[in-house]
């Protein structure tokens, strides 16, 4: 297939950025009163490439793929809870179903290649690469075919939608494996502060995953590129969720990271286009420990500290109405002029 | 005047408690995944006392009054924004206005004592006990009547408001030194920790603050009984905050805090009341240093800290969509069962 990855290029924002500040600092509060709201709205302004940032048709894209490495034990929940999960999505129980609901999110979720065959319906597109990948302690979890698949998978299902802002959400049964693992290889960590309980493992369970971990990393110790390494070590919903990214940051859109995995699709993009992390939003930092190192890397400070710990772009839709808060507050709040109200004393 | 301070009784939630606790072990989701959001669905469901709880008609209110402290230069703005304020809550433009349109929030603005003639219109209730508080450092800022009648109007507006949910919100030029100097009397603190910039002093302008709240405190030594001291330290918009706080308490309304100087009247409440804080959620913590030890003393953790330093609502405001999804996972997340989800692995 042919297979290109869109140009990212720097916002060079600074301009735009002091013009934003000052608006701002103009408005009826003392200056720096709405502390990290303030440095939100200066960024989606930067973003959006205006002085009056306005998020449309907000997107919750849900990408979901098994995991062949779970046969090994990493995760406290067995492969089927992905699919069944994917139905509980589609039927409006899951909680970013709810969340989604109530901030006015459309829901889109994705088959990038789950073990199950989803009967089609409103809100699914089936962009299944395979069903489910490979067992990464044996053989690489994609081929380089199966990885360009996927991403351009992603690339291709954001183009189609619609709005200014993505929220990132995923969901695979043995997928904070391969987030741990991405971060280790990309950013040069040591697997074991990468990893964690993921959906719920015990002391035994994450000493375990931690050496199935281990191991896997030296089988693939050469795919040390991006794209190398998130063939080797990824996951199908992973790699879409790379496509997504890349092409959302290619548009100029605001990408609103949710968990660990979703994060470490990120920094896989940003790996290949390093101007992708000034699109970006971090909503919260969860309580997988990999996270927080993460978010580090990428540079950015987190929204929400709420010890969440789920996925499914839930902990995006919760920090969903302050990224609304900080666009009103440019749009919405007096001047200090337009109100009448006196400015801080000089004495 | 006839004044009655109302009953607080506990919620003696053990059986609730445990009951909220089990529904939510049964969503689809690992136990214990979404983090503080489930504990805030607890203790929602406890103060409604139902295991399906939904707010009602959420009501912010924002008092104001002005004090005549500031005239020893304890802020960094003229006591004329106060009333300016005022307008400007009216008008739309600020923050909290902002905030509360954005969220259906119903606002209600209280000029519980402000140095200015208001003309009369919807949303604002002229509850005035005096133009202003007198000054501190001279005399008691309040007569012992006139602190009971700010707090029986709180008490009297709150009646009359509809919905379960209260908001808090206040406006004072000088009022962060009221609530320091409260924090500091009921809560035993030394006065240099309970004082920040407020509005945003200097560093000379902090010194200036701490000497002169100390200067206050000596003078009122006697004021020791939560009462004495709120009418010693305390103010119009604070008293009334008081009132409004031992209603919501009594009517079993859920009361969401703000910032340091809402915070300081929550304080005084359980001073008097001491199962106010059970029906009480902390929106935020503000990077006014007393705001911090006053959430410790209350035994409360703040669910959002994004560095805001502007009161008025605005924090609770921002607060607000989280304890909206804390009901909705309660109310509209599928269990287990319902949706055919696989639990945990038991091997």
């Amino acid at each position: 297939m042919t297979f290109e990855l869109p140009a990212v290029p720097d916002l060079d924002d600074a301009a735009l950025s002091a013009r934003l500040q000052h608006l701002i600092d103009g408005k009826t509060k003392p200056l720096g009163a709405l502390g990290r709201l303030e440095a939100l709205a200066v960024r989606l302004g930067c973003i959006l490439g205006t002085d009056v940032p306005s998020l449309t048709a907000p997107q919750m894209v849900v990408c979901a793929g098994d995991h062949g490495l779970a046969a090994r034990g990493v995760s406290a929940y067995p492969s089927d809870v992905t699919w069944q999960m994917v139905e509980n999505f589609l039927a409006g129980g899951a909680a970013v179903s709810v969340l989604a609901r109530q901030h006015g999110l459309a829901l889109t979720v994705v088959d990038c290649g789950v073990r199950h065959d989803f009967a089609p319906r409103d809100g699914l597109l089936i962009r299944k690469v395979a069903a489910g990948t490979a067992d990464a302690s044996v053989e690489p979890a994609m081929t380089a075919e199966q990885c360009r698949t996927a991403i351009a998978n992603g690339m291709a299902l954001l183009r189609d939608l619609p709005g200014n802002t993505v929220l990132l959400g995923e969901m695979g049964i043995g997928n904070s494996s391969a987030a741990a693992m991405l971060l280790a290889r990309i950013a040069d960590q040591d697997i074991d502060a990468c990893t964690g309980a993921g959906t719920g493992l015990d002391a035994a369970g994450r000493a375990h995953k931690r050496m199935v971990l281990r191991q896997v990393l030296e089988r693939h110790a050469d795919a040390t590129a991006p794209l190398d390494a998130l063939a080797a070590l990824g996951g199908f919903e992973i790699a879409t969720l790379v496509g997504v990214v890349l092409q959302a940051a290619h548009e100029r859109r605001v990408i609103v990271l949710d968990g660990f995995i979703a994060s470490a699709a990120v920094l896989v993009a940003q790996a290949l286009r390093p101007q992708v992390v000034q699109r970006c939003v971090a909503a919260h930092e969860s309580v997988e420990p990999g996270h927080r190192l993460l978010l580090n890397v990428l540079g950015l400070e987190p929204l929400l500290r709420l010890d969440l710990r789920l996925g499914e772009g839930s902990g995006a839709a919760l920090a969903w109405p302050l990224l609304e808060s900080a666009c009103r507050i440019l749009s919405e709040m007096a001047s200090f002029e337009s109100a009448g109200v006196s400015k801080q004393d000089k004495s």
